[in-house]
């Protein structure tokens, strides 16, 4: 398991230098406080690592990650619509609306009008965007695989039975 | 232990109804492909529960998750730089300088300038800020045990235990 700051682990190990004072008190890591009682603070740091680490491994493609789920969920149910996607994704209807255009826009997506629904569209991934999929998913699973290296595999494992019923 | 959304498990549980083919298409939920295979996704749907949470909880004090992060470790921490907050907390400069402004504006913490280093300043907290963050306390107690509710007591400390190395 690698830890996230090996320069502020060091310099806690090393304690305050009297030769650079400033820089030491730069490095040094604090006491949390009351901080250390909160599930939430945690959650937050570690996603954080995560999204940081998706967006740089993912930089050639352009791809954030309520993209690339939003690809994966049309990818599992072609011809669903904007709101089943956006109910099961969590995302708010103004904000999944503007990722759709970003997508389509790209032409990795097709909407077409759903036949029992004049207002619904039906959502596809065109040829193009399932060619671009191949390519995001070869450097997603960098990304999962460096995830698991940071956190370790079998707490990998231990979190995504933890964290799975509230996806 | 609650889950997130009860009235998409209820509509899964029925199944579609000929009767309201539009409403059970919006509440189904879709299979998520090979989302499910992601740590981070699960990571960032409780997180975003969480925060959810929290700014409804914390409504009367219209305070975010980080301006409570940073009053927690100015206390546990009184007289440290605003560098060491933003390396211990990994709050990037330009955004904690933006924080720490609106915490000085209410009138919640003062910075004096550091003896030792003229460009640097202390932070503390004021007799204003310590009495806010009594109230503050007094509601993040509730807005923590209902996120123990929602995940359970045991998962709630398991993965306490599991993502505190991170942060």
């Amino acid at each position: 398991m690698k830890r996230r700051r090996p320069s502020a682990s060091v310099a806690k190990a090393n304690g305050r230098s009297a030769a650079a004072p400033a820089r030491a008190e730069k490095l040094d890591k604090l006491t949390l406080g009351q901080l250390d009682s909160h599930l939430g603070y945690f959650l937050r740091r570690l996603q954080i690592w995560v999204f940081q680490d998706f967006i740089q491994t993912l930089g050639t493609m352009k791809l954030r990650p309520a993209q690339y789920s939003v690809l994966l969920v049309i990818e599992a149910n072609p011809g669903r619509s904007q709101a089943a996607i956006g109910q099961t994704l969590g995302i708010e209807r103004a904000r999944l609306t503007r990722l759709l255009h970003e997508l389509e826009r790209r032409k990795w997506i097709s909407r077409r009008a759903s036949g029992s629904d004049a207002r619904s569209y039906c959502l596809h991934l065109t040829a193009d965007g399932e060619k671009a999929l191949v390519r995001i998913k070869s450097l997603t699973v960098q990304h999962e695989a460096r995830l698991a290296d940071h956190v370790g595999a079998q707490r990998h494992m231990q979190l995504m039975d933890l964290l799975r019923d509230f996806g």
